[in-house]
């Protein structure tokens, strides 16, 4: 069975020696210092380690199930369910005024990436819940947020988010849910939606749908989309459960992966719903909570690689084969550990160094969105829009590839159920696909981000690593390993942001056609871009006389690591781009 | 369900217009015409399609069980497996005076491409069968194999190969496995073998059992191993079926994929062995067919990248998705089919390109197999050597990818059983571990098979490179795309190979910490020769005046997108390499 540590070590350090947090001026900010963050850690570490880890190959075996209506998930679910509720866990960073802790959303995404690594399928039911209740907060009228906020908050109620349907996941302009208005103010919702993560289960007494649907006479495609919110059960004016509302599961989806959290197919048969937002406004209300959603699928691509290469690190430790080539590194040993053979260590660098680099942008996201929401910050906002496609396409396939490549360290045993380790590759593979598949995420970087504010949103971007750059080179030993690399794949972004804008000018299948390549290529220069803010980090606590140089030491070695294996792709990235779309589009489909 | 289709229109034009077979002197080759093996392989396509293919999903399904010692395989293929043996195809390339066709290697391979993507897991227990047919052929004796080879060739009985031990899978200097001598010259083999795939089942009437095992008293590590034929019931002198051996399946392993293969624990308790080939030459006796079962897995990679580049074509020519950004393409239909869109397009091109490279490169391996065989032909031997770890290795890495892309163009459907392609990612990925992982292979490359011949085998293979470039430079079109792109991946191959020869001297990690990019590199650069190798066929073949100019131009086509796209991959391996062993082997076992 796989074992899982709290990374909160690593996590300390990016919260305090690099984003510097409790020097920030955000509000809510102050009080983070090191203890208090510490606290926190260890603390939701704690039930991710001994509740959440222990359940996840279980959810795993067992899946869920669906009897009569009603589904039944995995044995033990429930009460760690109820534990991670009485913690307070799940209102985390929402609003005291609704029974949250009014944490910023940085210390809800570090507390995130333990509960994922540790147990996906199973933090996805509260990780819903969290998307429901920020539409509601942002979009619900008072007395909706009066109505469901406060159960959604303590987490007696959960919340799901209901999108695609059968003809369609991407293009929602397709959707054929009808909402038809009564005459109290609600609507009736009529059709189907499918792959519902938590659309129904054990876990809470009431569950509330957020539903998009199509109110009969409104504008064509997208434009006439509208939200609702669908409770299972009907809320009376007191607050008390009513009456079962029109809705059923009628299916569970028999999945690759995430067998315990219930994919679900959702009936919805003249259901009672009641509008939130605007009418036809309801893909400008699923936009602005897309930036989180989004944040959190990267998330939940780097947690489960933080989980695997733990795991083949520990494999790597003791497994016993082969010797070393520079002499015996185990001699009183039939054989030596693996770790000591260079492609072995290849493998475990580029999963360690790709983790760490990977929390290092997630949470530099969480702080901007705080950045953005608490202090109003614009040009804060506006940075994490354009870094969301890259945090949850990168993130996500480069996660998936690092459970893959932990996988291939533990050699046959990786492919066997019993280690454990190849349901994070099936547990993974998800999150490159859902909350917008990353080739979805590649168009919305290039076709939208890229011009955000005129491209004044790119250009501050390459302002703040030329500005790092800049300000660091008098030190020689990160100018070579860190900022020489860094500053030539953000030249190579820039050939390819110019590229896109002449050729994507004659024809826009050039830009298109290179756009997953874009991605990559910007993920790798933003990772390339934390490495050095971590060397810089460490490099600075070396100087000032750490404590703990060991740490600091290992930073740096991985830091270099990344930038000397890892950024070269951007080359390649960039000579593909800059093929164009003649070899992309050369056939038609016919000829396929 | 997954449907599939034998693409055998594209191995006749690698078998017939690249290749050439019909005009080679190889004995044997004279009667492959190209009516002959169009008969071949539609009559292998159709027993692929109507009878394997259908029973994929359902092996998965079910997987295998244990019960009192009996391993039930899933429902109809013992039907299919009787259906396989009565067309002849178990002893398709083995000798007539066994009853085999005597096809060639050839042959047998483009048949295997067939049932391997129909149905990996099932064709793994002939796949397994065939193994220990060539163990017993090259070094049994002549009653061994006329107690053997008639029954197994037929098909009546099947064989396995038992390696791994708890203890060891790569370093089988560690095995523990006794084997007793007895004073009737037979041994008495003890111990416990694992992952033995195939090792029981209910398809066949016997199973013989390869075993590698120590004869007490021999020498220490890899040079006291003996090799040994352990049948699961003994052979009385006239051919029937004597006493059950003291040998039994101890455990199924619960896997990610191939479910539909028996994954055996074998427990040998003082079972009656008989030594096969020298004694503690045993590991050199395996050796023998490392080419044979390295292809095997190779062409399992792209084979089930095949199926999964189907299935994702025909969901990119059928759902409707959005609508193409240079103009509606079916204005008619609510939306656009997802193939109009550039990056879903990419992601065809590169399943589509690699696959097609892949089976020209090893139809190509399987002819030089045949030439070192049947000719005779020690330079043909010496070739397919070298490109063996590059075939297993490079193939299984692409293969699990293209399938990873193909479950990426069906978007949320990829993900779920019912359309089944998560299938063959699970399936796939066993092929970059089993018959030595991928870093094996990028160690047997790097540290034995660049120095094969002092280094003139690796010569040869750049010799031949530049001459075919010499020949064809007076092409243009073929220059331009082809050519000049195989000639720069060349030159970083060249380069990568004398950095080894130059800091590989220095310090061994230096070399080996680049090995898996130089596989890669090496990878590239082969499928470029493959892809030039195609383009001039199917130029010549527009220059002659062809039939079917569409097909040939759809080659063309294909090639071009992995020259221009794939092949600048080769940049980042060398710059990768030339980084050394430094950021690799940096830290200390413990600092991780």
């Amino acid at each position: 069975m796989p074992t899982y540590t709290a990374p909160t070590k690593d996590m300390q350090f990016i919260l305090h020696d690099v984003l510097k947090i409790s020097e920030q001026t955000i509000p809510g900010y102050d009080e983070l210092d090191r203890s208090f963050t510490a606290a926190i850690l260890d603390e939701a570490g704690k039930l991710a380690v001994e509740v959440l880890a222990p359940l996840n190959p279980v959810g795993d075996a067992q899946g869920c199930t669906l009897e009569n209506g009603a589904v039944r998930t995995p044995a033990g679910f429930k009460a760690a369910y109820d534990k991670m509720r009485e913690g307070g866990w799940i209102g985390l960073d929402c609003p005291e005024e609704f029974g949250g802790q009014n944490m910023p959303y940085l210390i809800h995404s570090a507390v995130g990436e333990l509960f994922v690594s540790a147990n996906m399928a199973f933090n996805m039911y509260q990780g819903l819940s969290h998307g429901a209740i920020s539409a509601i907060l942002t979009h619900g009228s008072d007395q909706q947020k009066a109505t469901y906020l406060p159960r959604m908050v303590e987490g007696d109620w959960s919340g799901t988010m209901n999108l695609t349907e059968p003809q369609c996941g991407t293009d929602l302009g397709l959707i054929r849910t009808k909402a038809e208005p009564q005459d109290d103010g609600s609507y009736k919702i009529s059709g189907q939606k499918i792959w519902i993560s938590a659309g129904e289960h054990d876990l809470t007494d009431n569950i509330i749908h957020l539903v998009l649907a199509k109110i009969p006479g409104g504008p064509d495609g997208v434009k006439g989309i509208s939200l609702f919110i669908v409770p299972k059960f009907l809320v009376n004016d007191d607050g008390t459960l009513g009456d079962r509302n029109a809705l059923s599961c009628g299916g569970l989806e028999h999945k690759m992966g995430i067998h315990g959290n219930a994919t679900c197919v959702m009936n919805y048969d003249g259901a009672t719903g009641y509008l939130i937002g605007e009418m036809h406004k309801g893909m400008r209300a699923m936009f602005t909570m897309m930036n989180e959603a989004r944040l959190g699928v990267g998330l939940q691509g780097y947690a489960q690689g933080v989980v695997a290469y733990q795991n083949a690190l520990g494999f790597a430790k003791d497994r016993l084969q082969g010797r070393a080539v520079t002499g015996d590194a185990a001699p009183d040993k039939p054989a030596d550990p693996i770790i000591v053979h260079p492609d072995v260590r290849r493998n475990l660098m580029m999963q360690k160094s790709f983790v760490e680099g990977a929390r290092a942008l997630v949470f530099w996201g969480a702080n901007l969105i705080d950045q953005g929401h608490r202090s109003n910050d614009k040009s804060a906002e506006d940075m994490i829009s354009l870094l969301i496609p890259v945090i949850k396409g990168f993130l996500t396939d480069k996660g998936f590839d690092t459970t893959v490549l932990a996988q291939q360290t533990l050699g046959g045993s990786g492919f066997t159920k019993e280690w454990g380790i190849e349901q994070f590759v099936r547990d993974a593979r998800i999150t490159m696909i859902y909350e917008g598949t990353n080739g979805i995420q590649s168009l919305d970087l290039v076709g939208r981000k890229l011009g955000l504010n005129g491209g004044k949103t790119v250009m501050a971007f390459f302002e703040m690593v030329k500005t790092f750059i800049k300000e660091n080179e008098g030190d020689p030993a990160l100018k070579a390993d860190f900022l020489n690399p860094l500053k030539a794949a953000s030249k190579d972004l820039q050939t390819a942001a110019m590229y896109f804008m002449q050729a994507g000018m004659k024809d826009p299948n050039n830009a298109l056609s290179g756009s997953y390549d874009f991605m990559h290529l910007f993920g790798h220069t933003i990772l390339g871009l934390m490495w050095a803010r971590m060397a810089k980090a460490s490099g600075d606590a070396l100087a000032n006389g750490t404590d703990d140089p060991g740490f600091h030491e290992t930073k740096l070695a991985t830091g270099r690591f990344y930038m000397a294996r890892q950024l070269p792709m951007t080359g390649t990235h960039l000579a593909r781009i800059q093929t164009g779309g003649a070899t992309v589009m050369a056939l038609e489909a016919a000829d396929f």
